[in-house]
């Protein structure tokens, strides 16, 4: 402590940048620590964002506090951290040779060389522009800073906007589709992609995209934008690439993300093939003295090996949180990578995943793969449970958990944070068939979800069970393929509803004196299911010991069918 | 096939019996499968009833039907598992010779001969009877089987009962104090031992007493039962060691259950010294052709290897079907063994844990432990988060985490689970500081919860922090120890809610300009926490580096303490 203090500066203060400040001025009293930040506002809580547009709270503070209510602003900072914080200030250039950062505080345009033993860039990400004309019409939004979020507040309070267009069918997207359509706000959601929520596989993005409908903004899949149209400077519609107008006032993009590397790139750093800066284990770039932390940075999947980006404000807390030790105490923490794991809310829907989706694995080279998918409550019916639909991805060969997305109006995100862990743990569906859980009426069923999803996989891998996908099912039933579709669930509830495919009837208490009703052929395509295929996979394993030798349940059963149904 | 089916028998229908029988039936279409039940009932959800007679919901067919609705009485069980199922008949004696057992209808006293060539033994456990007289008297009761939970469900509607004693403070006991007290019932609780719930540390323990006496309830630990006082036959009140008298007309004992392993004495199988039935990875017993499961039976420890008993519902169901692969085709399936993980509502809390406590880790043997204990909000303050209070324990030498518990007014449920994730997975707390976990501010912090506490454990484990339970400070207050205790809020707070045990108040922001107020000594011990103890921490990090060498943080902060404050 006798020597020179460490001089560090950190380059962005929304999310990691501040955290590794502060970490570093916990480990180091005495380091000169300065922290350069183009905005106004420090450490803001971005993904409050659609919740204050959306009315979920009024007071804008909340965003900037801390908990015990402490705006963290540049005096915040001073005091209470004893790091310099320059708002308003935008890093222009960093000099490798002489470890400086030339900096510009914007309002006044008058510009300052830091000096640095250690540099940290935390420049964040940037929203993608579509390529599209009128994207600088009035009207045209971003939700990415504060001052996005305050314009978007002020249209919900000033009911200034009947109509909304939200651009990109990601989980932002539907953050702002639901603020919006809380605001009063008519609004629609256009994706160019087939699909949306990329990040689960289609049948359960059909769910999720029956649900939002269901409260009111409508989805166009397969279609972008090709033009924002607009009068006199404000955006009167937007045109979508099949030549649809749809009128409206407000168009909010959110079709992702792209790393800030401008001043990485201008200092020659190592950029990886995902446009994200390159780090090791310790968020150390290829200049050993320059780290680089969150959304700007490219990640290692734990699942794949390969390098990913996750621009989540929780991964870049916890890279802040590390490089702030190691430029301390070089190499005392490591961020070992991520599994992807993100949720959001979608009016009574959530929505969350961990891993890889099939679909994913398959991009990503793993193709010996397994899944199932199942439906079920959360928690007792007595104690109103509400329903859940996964789908578990693992690897064939080891049994390795890979992947599980989850959706329903249950208790998604304690699902997602358990199988999370276990992937985390390089557990099997071997081990999660058994895994120990906290169990009690209110908050899960004796065998939770999880573990019910790793059974039906184990029964799977285990060839106890076919599954068939219900879009394979819908497909059969559209091709008119020459299979028999058995329904088990009791009459009642066959006429409250029901798929109207052709299906027969058999409730499972009346399997066994009913078998010949059957084909006689014993290799003919059988297809089962009930409300959520347990009862479906009941009556397969009847059959399969009667002789049936192509019997198939219709994993998730009705709850997990998105098509349009007879009744 | 064509051979022989294979005769099966269960004993015992309640949960980990009819679990093994289906399984069994899912694996074999043609075994000759009989469930042998005591009672009238099959497949209870036992865990319900305390719901049932709190009136959360009054339907009582809830508690033995499907999800479907369907009431597992033999009748369904013959129709739809194709399994006969013997209700009031009690299994007298198994004869492992000739592979018999021999059964009697309980309202006929007829017996009947039943072969086994497999035998699953799933008689469960028998509520612990206070060694005390009037245990006999009208009035006493317990709550384990239905005809228990029709009775304190028929006092609640009759509203027949002004005051009651729950005899015993662990979970089954305040789930049945809610239960009473929401059914208008004055309600006592007393504990024998100086702790209620023993597998929380006492400090957190103290928190959850307190929550519930904020609700009516009244809790007198250090007692136990010296006599249940009776009139005519009629209980009217409860006489304690000390010798004090609670007139009562009601007093429900939990106080535990004991493995009902009177089968497997009287057929010399192997039991274990925790007293179950001794039991291998296949749920097999010391005969290769008897099966046991449930509560009857020993589980290992995942985390001691020690064997434990796990009289859970969801561990007997994750048991039964292991014994029901097994019992059909041989080594297909194993059960490896339990963290103990478990969860209780109490009122407003939620009192959850998995591993090990602090003092149940001592009593294993696993001496050289560290424990974190901190305060936080599940989720964020502008999504009005609520508070979740916990204490992670980890062995110092490994890191290994060993053992979480997690109690408070928030999402405890998800944070137990993840938990018993990760000390399934055998993680160590440096896994877990970066986990990736699902975030958005519907469910979570940026940093959960779980991932803050294993960052404070990994400064404790790193020397960045020394700890102080809420307990150790108490004491040093009490006895006017030669400590500074400083207060890092601010004013407000100071003013608005404080402890009052001497503590000096200066402000975190405040610090660095006010270190002359701080003890000359630098030897002597400093003692900082807040609200939470977050600040609290950043403030033993300046003293630190400013040449104090004895400071610490109050661990939790005034969240965690359980005594008194001034205000």
């Amino acid at each position: 402590m006798s020597s020179q203090p460490t001089r560090i500066v950190v380059i962005g203060g929304s999310a990691a940048g501040p955290k590794a400040a502060a970490k570093a001025r916990r480990m180091d009293e005495f380091a000169e620590i300065t922290l350069v930040q183009r905005e106004q506002e420090l450490s803001m809580a971005s993904c409050g964002f659609p919740y204050y547009v959306g009315g979920t709270f009024d007071d804008r503070n909340m965003l900037i506090c801390t908990p015990a209510g402490n705006v963290r602003d540049s005096q915040f900072y001073g005091k209470a951290k004893g790091i310099e914080a320059l708002v308003l200030t935008e890093a222009l250039r960093i000099d490798r040779d002489t470890k400086t950062v030339t900096v510009k505080h914007l309002p006044t345009e008058s510009e300052r060389t830091l000096h640095y033993d250690r540099l940290v860039i935390a420049t964040g990400a940037r929203p993608v522009c579509p390529n599209a004309p009128g994207f600088d019409l009035d009207g045209v939004q971003t939700l990415h800073s504060m001052g996005d979020a305050d314009t978007l507040r002020a249209i919900r309070d000033t009911k200034a906007v009947e109509k909304a267009v939200v651009v990109g069918g990601g989980l932002i997207g539907f953050e702002v589709c639901e603020a919006l359509r809380l605001a009063g706000i008519d609004t629609t959601v256009i994706e160019k992609t087939h699909q949306i929520l990329p990040f689960l596989d289609p049948d359960l993005a059909k769910l999720v995209e029956n649900h939002i409908r269901a409260n009111g903004p409508d989805i166009i899949v397969g279609n972008g934008v090709a033009e924002f149209l607009g009068d006199n400077g404000k955006l009167t519609g937007v045109k979508l690439d099949n030549g649809t107008e749809l009128p409206c006032q407000l168009a909010v993009v959110a079709v992702g993300v792209r790393p800030n590397i401008d001043l990485a790139l201008l200092s020659h750093l190592e950029i990886g093939d995902q446009g994200g800066i390159r780090v090791n284990e310790r968020m150390q770039t290829s200049d050993p003295d320059i780290y680089a932390v969150g959304d700007c940075v490219e990640c290692k999947s734990l699942i794949s090996g390969h390098w990913m980006r996750a621009p989540y404000g929780d991964i870049a807390n916890l890279q802040g949180r590390v490089a702030g030790q190691n430029i301390i105490r070089e190499n005392s923490a490591s961020f070992p990578g991520i599994t992807q794991t993100g949720i959001c809310k979608i009016f009574d829907f959530t929505v969350g995943f961990t891993g890889l989706s099939a679909q994913a694995a398959k991009a990503a080279g793993l193709n010996d793969i397994e899944t199932a998918t199942i439906s079920g409550l959360d928690i007792p019916v007595f104690m109103s449970g509400k329903l859940l639909i996964s789908k578990l991805v693992a690897e064939r060969e080891s049994g390795r958990i890979i992947g599980f997305q989850c959706i329903g109006p249950g208790d998604v995100s304690k699902r997602v944070a358990t199988m999370a862990m276990a992937i985390r743990g390089k557990l099997t569906v071997e081990d999660m068939v058994n895994a120990d859980l906290p169990y009690a009426p209110p908050y899960s069923l004796a065998l939770d979800h999880t573990i019910v999803s790793a059974q039906v996989m184990e029964n799977k891998l285990k060839g106890l069970m076919q599954g068939l996908s219900v879009t394979e099912v819908k497909q059969r039933a559209d091709h008119g393929a020459d299979c028999f579709i058995l329904d088990t669930r009791s009459p009642e509830e066959f006429e409250a509803m029901r798929l109207g495919i052709g299906e027969t009837l058999i409730p499972l208490g009346a399997l066994r004196g009913r078998l010949n009703e059957l084909p006689e052929d014993k290799d003919r395509e059988i297809i089962l299911y009930c409300k959520i295929s347990l009862r479906g996979y009941e009556g397969a394993a009847i059959l399969q010991q009667h002789g049936w030798r192509n019997v198939k349940v219709m994993e998730g059963g009705i709850m997990a069918w998105p098509y349009a149904r007879e009744k």
